[in-house]
């Protein structure tokens, strides 16, 4: 058993995406081209011991997104918490 | 209102992942030793245009991640699907 935080980081709406747009353009050009829009994020699994208790974890996770996954000025950030 | 289609790729459980060794180790050097694996993975969103049956953009999602947004040898990948 331990703590699984899976964090997921979006550029926010307001910030252009050349790498999604670039996705789009392929996308379109193979042939999808109901594909009218595409947005390029980040996903990391994080484990955490199990001895630490879940309002630990979702605090660490927070620092963790703050100081090193995520840019706050340009990306936002969720994440999950799981025992398993 | 459209399809908006979330995928996430994650490197199978037996191919080694040096980025995320990387974030493991600058976390545990940050202080959070109770990180104990990290795992980094990819984050796409799609959006369909909203005339197609939520048939076909599973059909269409799933072809895309085969064909573009992961590498089936080294990668798996899931997505969720959602009118919105």
């Amino acid at each position: 058993m331990a703590w699984h935080v899976s964090v997921y980081v979006t550029l926010k709406p307001s910030v252009m995406d050349p790498q999604g747009a670039t996705v789009q353009r392929a996308l379109n050009q193979m042939g999808y081209k109901a594909v009218t829009d595409v947005r390029v994020g980040k996903f990391t699994e994080l484990e955490f011991e199990a001895g630490l208790s879940e309002a630990d974890v979702k605090k660490q996770a927070d620092e963790i997104c703050d100081k090193l996954l995520a840019n706050p000025n340009i990306e936002s950030y969720r994440f999950t918490v799981e025992k398993k």
